[in-house]
């Protein structure tokens, strides 16, 4: 019998083939998700900017900042893993060899965008937060191009 | 010291106060990762409809379609985990009491698209699928009117 | 084939309803794992409390007391998680429209439970912690009652 | 500095020893979460072996037998690792050198319970799961009485 | 005092930079996580199609069978997640733009090494999963060559 | 049918005892990522002990610091519990109680390992950080030599 499951596999995964090229078998793709991820690193690196260490040596004001800081920078490197994430899955899952041609850069282009989700943890930097933003814009124009629709990048 | 700590925490709150009514402090809230999540199920429930058992008693066509029919429970299963995540963050850090008084079935709207999502993972049933489909589109509504802005509800 | 798969899921959905109302198919409901994480939340307020920054500027002292205290928030932030996971999944699974006859104010007490996890992990509250714990209680006695058998609530 | 970090650091720790016995810092140990995990795989484990495919081949009550099953074997694998991973924390966190002198097989007993998860993982066998049932009564006993207690084992 | 916080953190990042190119900030990366992911992976192919159904009728030989069909298919999809989780963090946070002149084709490698994963979670295919070893075997190179060392590559 | 389906299972089980020892079916054992993660603890622990507060009281100095401190603090915390997990995972699925008869301290290793992952999180400690990596060491040639094998610690 394993002979012949063997050989039916070698024989007919024309019937599989059809997904082959995808991830997430629910084939639903949409940006929206590694804006909303953006949006929240860009959202925290201001206000971790604006959060000011306590002047005084109270102790309870040392607290609240602590712990405000510290679920800041949580969620700062959160999100950022998010959006990293979802810019990955549309690569490695949406974007098929064909798409190269039209879009010779995407593989840079997402390279890019991956090392400044990095960046966004490691610092805390209003210019690569912005600078990531345009990139995930840049990424939504091109998945929508490549659809052969157009969709505004309405912000939250 | 700690009595200072003590006092100081129960006198000198206002300064976290801004932060006291949200659980995501970075204040991004969007209702399209909860569609995208529910597209998915929607899109999960009609593949799996849509796949049939093979007539024949051929063991590598069955191993085939059991791998895929696996996996498609575990997507449907994962996103609509996913939607039902996603509803209840805006209802317990979006909504606040003010928003009760313009949305009186608010709490009632949320629970019942809650059991839905439960719903479409106990059963494979188009009909739930659209359902929960259109309670997310409502509370994209009701989102978006309270802030004050109207939005498409535009599937990917 | 599709025809007859549609016809039949249409017609044939009696087999499975007894499992439309349950999210986890294993029918084992228990408010002790909310009120072990409650628990652990209350603690951790206390601990953070307690917790002193060094009043010399020694900086292994420094690194002993930041290492500790992100630890106490972390274990904070994960604990209100898994209480107000565990609370929602009560309110979303267990509960059913006609637990609502008995108790009208179940939405709103299962609201301000899950809002007061959230609000424990903003601040570093006795009060608040203490406040969730009376509400996980008030959950607790809920629930026991609804299926007819007292508890006590004995916290470990 | 770092001379000086190094130094503090060999000198000093005593300020830390109170934690150092504990990887939870919130010092909440229950068994309750264990008891309640392994409740669900007897529970799952019940119901996969009242489980019966269709004696049809009527295609949408395979779908919906097969969307059960694998739903069940799933919660049953997730609950016997939620079970297993909840014993490990109580021996690698809780219990103590000391605790060996008084519970000699303590190492034997956690490493049969732990093997006993693994076991409902890979096989669908009610013998086991009601042994792993009763080891987890024996740790839930050993438990509280190094504690000084005892507790009466009431399932839900 | 923001304006100074915003000069200061334009000013003065050089203390950060050192960080800037790295998301995992231990400096560890070893090919060998990825190695051991996609040895699971490959062994779980043959498994799956070493595994036939029962020739028999009977309900007991089937529930085991789709048990552990149920579970091979989910240890494959996990590890196959796994390795491409591993291939991406070499790729987005060891790999710099230097090593693109010396690996001209690093970013088309590991996009299909990307793509060979998501083709063993749709399908059982040997060859898929061998030719992903084969990936995984060039990266291994790739990664130690560009560290001016050699290593063997040796399967468990 | 139920009947049927207990009987056979009570009678039949030899089908599967082929697995009944090991959680992962995988069977793939390797104490490699044991080693990287171990690797990953002692190396933040040393990034710790380096990590300096900022003698001025510039503020943008002290949100790099917290930012990196807090960063560095979460990986210790996850590669220890990473390293953790999978000490347990040989132990309780690879080890058998033949393996006890060669190596009677066995359980007494691995306790103690697991014990010092805890106490890299609590502590930042180079000592215990080095001692961690010296017992991941012995669970290595205890492992290899298990297998009649041999295999040099080579660390990355």
């Amino acid at each position: 019998m394993l002979t012949k499951l063997v050989n039916s596999l070698l024989n007919k995964k024309s019937t599989l083939e059809v997904h082959a090229h995808c991830d997430g078998p629910c084939g639903v793709y949409d940006p929206a998700s590694t804006r909303v991820a953006a949006e929240a690193v860009l959202a925290m690196t201001k206000k971790l900017i604006a959060l000011n260490p306590p002047s005084s040596t109270d102790s309870a004001d040392w607290a609240a900042y602590s712990n405000t800081f510290s679920r800041f920078v949580a969620v700062k490197e959160e999100q950022a893993k998010e959006t990293k994430k979802e810019i990955l899955i549309l690569w490695t899952d949406y974007f098929k060899p064909v798409h190269l041609e039209t879009y010779p850069d995407l593989h840079e282009t997402i390279w890019k965008a991956a090392k400044l989700c990095s960046a966004c943890k490691v610092n805390i930097d209003l210019a690569q937060a912005e600078e990531l933003m345009s990139y995930v814009e840049k990424i939504h124009n091109i998945f929508w191009e490549s659809k052969g629709r157009s969709d505004a990048f309405v912000k939250s």
